[in-house]
């Protein structure tokens, strides 16, 4: 699987970020092509201190084909383009080929 | 899926810090009880950035009753322990309860 990691760092606003997020900015992620799983999971340490995002997203395309047209396709520009509607505290993003050890 | 996310940033040699990792650390980590899924991936950015990890890891946990289990074992203080042995670059974790939107 090739996964696109979407991090969002701390909104100034979170729940008007996770009502933008479910209403809007998801609708349009699912449109992308060649998209075959879609998680989010809001982010806690592990001791006391600050995680490093607050939310986590990851797009899963099948094959290195399938990611790269879905990066490059209108939707996945369409969606890229609203981030900066919701995303109040900065995104990263990366990709990774997972290579899996169990499960 | 309750799903920990361990984030290695560059180390000083590639090379030294992935075999360790096959070798040594990631056996280490199949011990921890109540793990059902380990997948590991190197990252790279969307454009020519450099990415904010070298590679990351994501343990998963069917329930937060055997995340917390697995978290506090001594085979997860083993494996936490061995991370100073090769993880020159340093190391960020969260924990991520993961909302399944498609897949």
């Amino acid at each position: 699987m090739h996964v696109v990691s979407v991090c969002y760092r701390q909104p100034t606003d979170p729940t008007a970020f996770d009502d933008y997020y479910a209403g809007t900015h998801a609708p349009l992620a699912l449109k992308v092509p060649g998209l075959v799983s879609f998680t989010t999971g809001k982010c806690r340490s592990l001791d006391r201190s600050e995680p490093p995002y607050y939310m986590v997203a990851k797009l899963g395309f099948e094959t290195a084909e399938s990611l790269k047209a879905g990066l490059t396709s209108p939707e996945m520009q369409a969606a890229g383009a609203d981030v900066a509607n919701f995303a109040t505290g900065g995104v990263t993003m990366y990709v990774q080929e997972e290579n899996v050890i169990l499960g």
